[in-house]
Order: C-alpha cells, then structure tokens, then sequence
C-alpha cells in the first residue's frame, strides 16, 4: 500500500523580498508561527489583506521564506467570492495568472499576476519515490477514504530531496473529499 | 456510457409552510424565480439571512414549493464560515441535525434542527434506472472529467417517476472537480 499524508493547504500567500518591504517595512523580516511538514517552509505570524474584485480577505497567512516571486493561492471557492479568475496551475507557474492588490501595515503592492488555485499534488522524498517507481511530473491516482470517498485522478508528482511525502490539496477537494489534515489517502495507479 | 448531466448545487434552503409565515407573514406564497431540473421545484424570488455562531450569509435563496420541514443545505466550506457542525446527510434525514437562526422581512425562526451537507446523489427517472439496471439507494461510482478529473464514490441513487435525470453536487465537488452546471458525467460503476 503506497499510503501517504493528506495536507491540506487553506488560502495562502508567498511573498517576494522586494513585496515584503514594501509591505512591512524596510529590512522587514518575516517571523515563524509553525513549522509546515516541508523542510524549511514555514506559517509566518504575519498576514496581509488580499482585495478581489466583488470581495476581500483580511487575513491571509502568510508562508515563508521569501520567494523570487509573489504568488497567492486559493481555493476556486475563494477565486469565485474574491472575483478574480485563477486557474489550476502548479506552484510557480504564474505566467498569465491574474494579479491582485495586496495590503500591509506599511504598504500597498498590486501583485501584476500570481494568483493560482493549487493542482493537487504529492510531495515526495527521493528515496519514497525510488521505493514506489514514480517519476518526476508522473499523473497519479489517489483514493481518498473520508466521509465522503473518492478518487483524485492528475495528481502531480513531485520529487526531491528537500520535500517530506505530503499530499497537497486545497479546502475545496478536502472538503469534497470529507477529509482533515494529517488522515492518509493511497495512490491507487 | 452511462451519462449523467451535472447539477451543482448552491447553498439553499427549503422552508415549511408554518416558517414562510413567520418569515414573510401570514398566507405569503413564495414566487418563481426559475424552474429547477426536478419537476415542480423552482428557486423562488425570496431569500433568507441566516445567523451561525461565526459568520452568517444574508442572502440564501429559497428553493420552493414549502416542504413539510425547514431543512438548510450548505457546503464544507459554508458550514466552517458560518461555524455550524453540518452532518453530511440524505435530504430529508434530519434528525440530530443542528439548527441555525433564520430572518426574514416579516420575523425570525430559530430552526431546532435541518442544517445538512447534502449527500452526492443522482436523480434517475424510473425509465433511465431500469435501462441501466440501477437499483434505488443504490451505491455508483462516478467520474467526472472537468478540469479536475476526479471519480466520486458513494454516489447515491434516487429513483422516482417524479425525477429528472440529473447528478447533485455541492459547491466544494463541483470545484474540486472544476465541473459547471450542465456538464456531464459518467457512471463506471
């Protein structure tokens, strides 16, 4: 049985140096809530105001370290209540995203793209992925046990040496699914 | 191929006679906004606001005609934001449900029970259940090849001369499944 963890990603944002600045303040750096399940990521306590089109969000974590570019992610729930149309990308790919402003205490920023619903997909350690023969950019199959079962089909695979074997969806599959952060699904193909 | 259109279906409410009256006074009758896919039933003009102990929704249509009991049908995702413990359940299947409070124009209802997620379920009409050999109650395997391909289990069947063929799906697996409304699906087991 090729079981692994379900994570489940609520609304997000990454911020690139130059955005945190300007949102925080000069020299500002971000400061550790938790720790998330991959090496090196964490919640920051800092959040930002995210302003959509027919909605806002007050609150959204932020998650750190800084990265080259700034990237929101949510849910297609959220892109429908904040009025911003965002397609399923994987992370770092925001190319043609639509942006959106982004408030701080010390500033504003108007994100140009970078607003992306998450694919699911897996994390995977090198060594688990060499165990179960899966490949890099491989599309799984994944049964999901919750109240509500089901199976995720085109669930990416993503391989490395810094990643822990974590199964990454969003509230709207985890939800749909009836499943909580932490419960186990199994790539079934 | 076994082909099922998609329904999805927006958080709702149905209302008993007594709770119109309370709500919009004495004798109101709802009116018609649009028919639905099931014969008889029609999202009325009216809409309710509707208090959970988090967050509340001012505007919840009203689904028509008035059933026998209030029962209030939300996501996930909307029973979190309100900060209401929805049981995914059947519609209809109420008991040791939880209740929320209700406002209208004319009153208030302080529901006692009928907050539910709506169970995944396919309305047959008697002539497509018998042409597929489907049983009433009856368990399917469903997959649905949006954006998001998935395959939803536990799918239950409902058969009746009074239905039209039609899959219902919340708001958090239509957009897990980056499905819409009228798209179709695919019964595989």
């Amino acid at each position: 049985m090729k079981q692994v963890p379900v994570g489940v990603s609520a609304r997000h944002i990454h911020l690139s140096k130059e955005h945190i600045e300007i949102l925080f303040g000069k020299d500002y750096e971000l400061t550790v809530l938790k720790d998330l399940s991959q090496p090196g990521q964490y919640a920051a306590n800092e959040t930002v105001k995210v302003e959509g089109t027919k909605n806002c969000f007050e609150k959204v974590r932020i998650l750190g370290p800084a990265r080259g570019d700034s990237q929101l992610e949510i849910s297609k729930t959220d892109s429908f209540y904040l009025g911003v149309k965002a397609p399923v990308r994987e992370s770092g790919d925001i190319e043609d995203s639509p942006g959106i402003k982004v408030v701080g205490p010390a500033g504003e920023v108007e994100m140009e793209k970078g607003v992306i619903i998450a694919a699911r997909h897996i994390h995977f350690h090198t060594s688990d992925a060499e165990k179960w023969g899966i490949q890099n950019k491989q599309l799984l199959k994944v049964k999901v046990n919750g109240e509500r079962p089901l199976i995720f089909e085109d669930v990416v695979a993503r391989i490395s040496n810094d990643f822990a074997l974590d199964m990454h969806i969003d509230t709207d599959e985890a939800n749909a699914a009836g499943v909580k952060n932490g419960e186990m699904a199994e790539i079934i193909d």
